[in-house]
């Protein structure tokens, strides 16, 4: 038996479901019935609220994942669309709707060509992760899932994440690594006083200026092969204080850091302390730090399975993709503490947007690249 | 015939008027009674709501006059006060209230001598300038006196500011001009971006982070004779952005600058404004500056005048007082346009704080050196 299933109508069928962030929405009901009626054993793995889906075909390895994600961000307010963003409006082969792009396509692509494949009765097993909270705090989506499959015994030898991965063509880019993302908070306390009579007080925002100054600096001299630059932000940067003539006790200022595998949040949090330190020691004014990290970077070490991929993708679209981490977290950066891990997807530029929207022949040929992913991997 | 007037007991008067700005509380009504019985020709410039007393006795030159305010700043929450703060205790030789030591008790002690020497029958005038309105935004007080003045040809040739001059010790300072004192609100306006993405935003806190390190930097390369160095400080530095992946489109800071006579208000503007350019060309951010003058700097000429109030107060306290420029603004800042200003007066310790107080007996004594300057001026 061969089966055919079709990922431009699932992408619509999984659009129609209303699964804003944290809702499910009804999308991981239904592909856990599309999954079992094909085959696959199917476990609910919710957690706190939130639902996740693993889908097992197959007993013995080797074991392929895909990782996913049905949730979406809110459609802002829904007039500014010009197509109802969850209708799955095809106009002009393109389909419009919250989460065309991120990434019911990328889900559909990649069930579809799993229950072809497992159709077919390969030697080894497919896993499908699929969860209901990428865009919202990540806590109990594909963590749960992992969690949960390292306290079975399940496991995977190589994971595809089926994010957006393009800037503006179909196949011009895979992602091999992530940069590592941390937020940090800063508070600096001064002594309170009079503009007047600054030598009665100490100037938190003075010291915190000096300090900022110091760490955005820093991404002024930094590279590493396979990662842009990391870079240091400084996000907000807080006083409220009306009065002219007060100098203020304290101010806070808020950093993100983007940072390539030459660092880890752990050097990075030492290094902002460093600095502190010679900015506290020259100004009196002492500093509160509060650390909280998205994700550390990381790359997959190219070899077999990255190639594979990137073979994919030229047969499918003509074109040799670029082995890239820029951009953003996905949930790639928990994945890759359990296998290798790759993402390949659709081209994300309308991602998060108003009309959303995907090329309905980019869908299909998504589902190809995969499709031959599954293929080479079986062979 | 020969008066002596109280000012312990007009001290006492004043304060019991709950005078706090804008409210006259019935202060310079009273002024306006006892000095039309004392026969001063008094006059009421009442400006925009705010109570103002001009009050002459004598009708040929030379003039010297006294300025001074009744207003008060806000008591903040009574239940703090250990006395009532419009009730003028005295407790061993302590008098307590708001206004205690600004500047009720200067204006009593003005008010009587000028009464008293009046009695005397001087050659030459004496004129009392009494506002309501110091401790608030100061534009319809002294300013609609001496405006007034200038219309009715009223003039001074020399002016006294009852202001408390002293930090610690009576005696020990007078003051014979300010620093100026002007506040920017700068605004930098970047482009909004993800914080993933720095290349693609500018972000607009470090620009103004460079910016404010540059100006800040000033306060160390300037001084002038009688004055303090010039100083820059960042009083405010907001944001009001609570994501940590998004680079705001905008931020805003307030600097206050409290600047000798080597610089005008102008001076300063055109100095921000080079700064800003020079940001704006590296950083491709731009700046918006808003700034509001308190008042200019200024210093009185040494001489004759300074000399005689200097005198005076060896005199009356045994103590040689420094000739200072410190401090914040006062309404000598528009009395320096008139003629040349002189600031004498009580310890300030107290001003504006909870359980506003001051000895007796230096009231006795600041009323003893107005007595002494208003003799060798007439002599
Ligand atoms: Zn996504
Ligand atoms: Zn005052």
């Amino acid at each position: 038996m061969h089966t055919t299933t079709d990922p431009v109508e699932l992408t619509s069928q999984l659009i129609r479901c209303p699964s804003v962030t944290p809702e499910e929405g009804g999308a991981i009901q239904h592909l856990f019935e599309l999954l079992e009626d094909a085959g696959f054993v199917c476990t609910r793995v919710d957690r706190n609220g939130i639902a996740n889906l693993y889908a097992r075909w197959g007993t013995h390895g080797p074991v392929i994942g895909f990782n996913g994600h049905t949730d979406v961000v809110p459609t802002g307010d829904p007039a500014q669309w010009a197509h109802d963003p969850f209708g799955a409006e095809i106009v002009d082969g393109i389909m419009y709707g919250r989460g065309a792009c991120d990434m019911k396509s990328g889900v559909a692509a990649f069930v579809a060509a799993a229950i072809d494949m497992a159709s077919d009765d390969p030697h080894g097993s497919i896993v499908l992760t699929i969860t209901g909270d990428e865009e919202g705090d990540g806590v109990d989506g594909t963590c749960a899932i992992l969690d949960w499959m390292d306290q079975t015994g399940e496991a995977m030898d190589v994971c595809l994440v089926g994010e957006p991965t393009c800037p503006e063509t179909m196949g011009e880019m895979i992602k091999i690594g992530r940069r590592g993302s941390m937020t940090a908070w800063l508070t600096a306390r001064g002594v309170q006083g009079h503009s007047a009579y600054p030598h009665k007080a100490r100037n938190p925002i003075h010291a915190m200026v000096q300090l900022v100054d110091r760490l955005v600096a820093f991404e002024r001299v930094d590279a590493s092969e396979h990662f842009d630059p990391t870079t240091v932000q400084v996000t907000s940067f807080d006083t409220g204080n009306s009065a002219n003539n007060v100098i203020p006790g304290q101010c806070r200022a808020m950093l993100n850091i983007r940072f390539n595998d030459a660092h880890s949040s752990d050097d990075l949090k030492a290094w902002i302390e460093d600095e502190i330190a010679k900015v506290s020691g020259t100004t009196g004014v002492d500093f509160d730090i509060e650390v909280k990290v998205s994700g550390e970077s990381f790359v997959t070490p190219q070899g077999e399975f990255s190639q594979m991929v990137s073979d994919a993708v030229a047969a499918e679209t003509g074109v040799t993709p670029a082995l890239s981490t820029s951009g953003g977290t996905s949930d790639a950066r928990f994945i890759r503490n359990h296998c290798p891990v790759v993402e390949v997807g659709l081209v994300g530029s309308s991602m998060h947007q108003i009309d959303e929207r995907v090329p309905v022949a980019d869908i299909v040929t998504l589902k190809a690249i995969y499709t031959r992913i599954l293929k080479d991997f079986f062979k």
